[in-house]
C-alpha cells in the first residue's frame, strides 16, 4: 500500500464527507477531506439491513468475506474463531425460532453463525499430550469472543463494500445450548452472533442511524465522565431520525433503560453464565 | 451506495488477487477477480506494524476512524463502548509497564485502549431513577465487549486504508485494575485492548502473515471438526513464513500449546475473573 495514502480533496469528496458526518451526527463534527478514500467511505456508509432479495449470495463472495475475516488480526495467532454457513431454509428457521424469530433472518438466504473456537486448539494439543490449562480460565473466552468479533467486523466490511446488505443477530446468545446442539458444535465452541447477508431489497429504503457525538465516546488521556453531558441532545438527534423514519417516537435514554432495565428484558441471555459452563467453558 | 457493487476484472486486479490469496493462504486458494476493489483489497492487505515513525498522528485521522469506529454496528445501539486516545509519553510507558512491555507501544506516537464501557448506561438509567439490573449479568460484559471490538476493527481498517500502521495490544488485560486507576476509569468499564498507531517505519518491512486453510474454518450447515485436519500442513506453512522472516523456526501448534499450556502462561490474565469482579462487574 502506497504510504501515506491520501486522497486529494475535491469537491465530490467534500460533499460526500459532509454528508456521512451529518448522517451519522447529526451536528456539526467536521470531518474534513483531506484523509479521504473508498474504505472510509464504505465504513462510514454503514447501515443495517434487513429485507433482502431471495437471490442466493455467491459461493465466492463468501469465500473473499471469510478471507478477510482471516485477514483480521488474532490474538498470538491462536485464531480462536470458526464461522459456520448456513443456507438450508428448514435449519436457517429453526435457529431463528431460538433466536429471537425476527423477520430478517427467514428472509436472508444466507445465516452465518460466527463461533468462538477454542475447541480446535483444545484437541490440537491433546492430540499431542499436551496441557492446555490456559484454555479453563475466562480470558480464553474473552480471547476468543474478541477474535471471533474481529473477524466478523472484517467480513462486514467486505459484504458492504461489495453492496451485499448484512445485519447481526445477538438473539443467537439467546439460547446457546440449542444453537449448538442445531449446528453439531463441540464442546468449548460459543456461537457469539449471526450475521444475516443478502442483496438489499432495492424497494426497502434505509438509512444511517445517528450515534453520539463523537466527543461522548472519545477521552484524551483520561476518561472524562463529563463526555456524556450530551445523553439529552442525542435524544433529540433520535427523534429526529425516527421521525424521518415513521417510527414511535422515544428517547434514546429510554430505549436503553427498557433494554437493560431487568433480568427478563435480557431474553434469556441473562443465563449465558449458567450456559457457557453447560457448553464445557470452565470460565476460571 | 451503488447495487450490487461489482469492479470489472482486469490484468492488475487479477494479479494483486492472486498475490493477497498466495500471501495469505501460502497455498492455492483461488479467489477470482469478480468482487475485487480498494476496501477489499485494504482487508487482505493487513499485517500489523511494530516499527513506527516518531510522528505524531494528526487529530483528524483520529477523528476519522473514532467516526468509522461508531459507524460498526453496536447491540440494540447501546454503543456499550469508549476509548482514550494516550499521547503523553510518560503515561503510554506507565500503561506499557504493566502491559507487557513491549518496544512498539513505547515507539508508536499514540495508544488508544479500547474500553468496554457499561458506566456511561449505569450512569444515565441512575439519574433517571430507572432500574438497570441488566447491566448486572455476564451478558453485558459480553456485549461490551464485543461492541468494543466491531468499533475498533472498523478504527483499524480506516487507519490502515489511509497507510497507517496499527497492532492490537491484548497485554492491556494482563492488570486491567491498574490500567483502570491510571486512567481514571468509573467502575464497570475494562480496557479489552489497546492499539499502537503511527506512520510506519518505511526501513522496516512487514510482511502479511499466512493463516490457517480458509476450509478450516469455514463450516457449511454444520460444525465439522474434521475441517481441523490440515494443522500439520499450516506447521510447514508458517515454517516458511519464519524462515523468510529469519525467525526461530517452530511449529505453530507448539507455539499454541506454549501460548495456552499452563495459567502462568497467560502472563496474570488468569485472574480476569477477580480483576473484573474488582472493577465492579458483578458477572452474574
Amino acid at each position: 500500500m502506497p504510504f501515506p495514502l491520501s486522497i486529494a480533496a475535491n469537491d465530490q469528496t467534500a460533499n460526500q464527507a459532509a454528508r456521512l458526518a451529518e448522517a451519522r451526527y447529526r451536528q456539526d463534527q467536521d470531518l474534513g477531506t483531506a484523509h479521504w478514500n473508498e474504505t472510509v467511505e464504505t465504513l462510514l456508509s454503514h447501515r443495517s439491513v434487513r429485507s433482502y432479495l431471495p437471490t442466493a449470495v455467491p459461493a465466492s463472495v463468501v469465500d473473499l468475506a471469510v478471507t478477510a475475516a482471516q485477514s483480521a488480526p488474532t490474538s498470538s495467532n491462536l485464531q480462536a474463531w470458526s464461522v459456520i454457513a448456513v443456507e438450508d431454509p428448514g435449519l436457517k428457521s429453526r435457529l431463528n425460532a431460538i433466536s429471537g424469530d425476527q423477520r430478517h433472518v427467514e428472509a436472508a438466504p444466507l445465516l452465518l453463525v460466527w463461533l468462538a473456537d477454542l475447541a480446535r486448539i483444545r484437541s490440537l494439543t491433546t492430540e499431542r499430550s499436551r496441557p492446555s490449562e490456559g484454555l479453563d480460565y475466562t480470558e480464553s473466552l474473552l480471547l476468543g469472543v474478541i477474535d471471533t468479533a474481529l473477524a466478523a467486523q472484517n467480513a462486514l466490511t467486505a459484504f458492504e463494500s461489495l453492496g451485499f446488505g448484512t445485519c447481526y443477530i445477538g438473539a443467537i446468545r439467546n439460547h446457546p445450548e440449542q444453537v449448538a446442539e442445531l449446528l453439531g458444535l463441540p464442546p468449548e465452541v460459543l456461537p457469539v452472533f449471526g450475521m444475516t447477508v443478502g442483496y438489499p431489497d432495492p424497494k426497502v429504503a434505509t438509512d444511517i442511524k445517528p450515534r453520539l457525538p463523537r466527543r461522548t465516546v472519545l477521552h484524551r488521556g483520561r476518561y472524562n465522565a463529563a463526555n456524556a453531558g450530551d445523553l439529552a441532545a442525542y435524544d433529540a438527534t433520535m427523534r429526529g431520525f425516527q421521525q424521518e423514519q415513521s417510527l414511535p417516537l422515544i428517547d434514546w435514554t429510554e430505549l436503553v433503560s427498557r433494554r437493560i432495565g431487568t433480568a427478563k428484558a435480557l431474553k434469556n441471555r441473562e443465563n449465558i453464565r449458567a450456559a457457557l459452563l453447560q457448553l464445557g467453558f470452565k470460565l476460571k
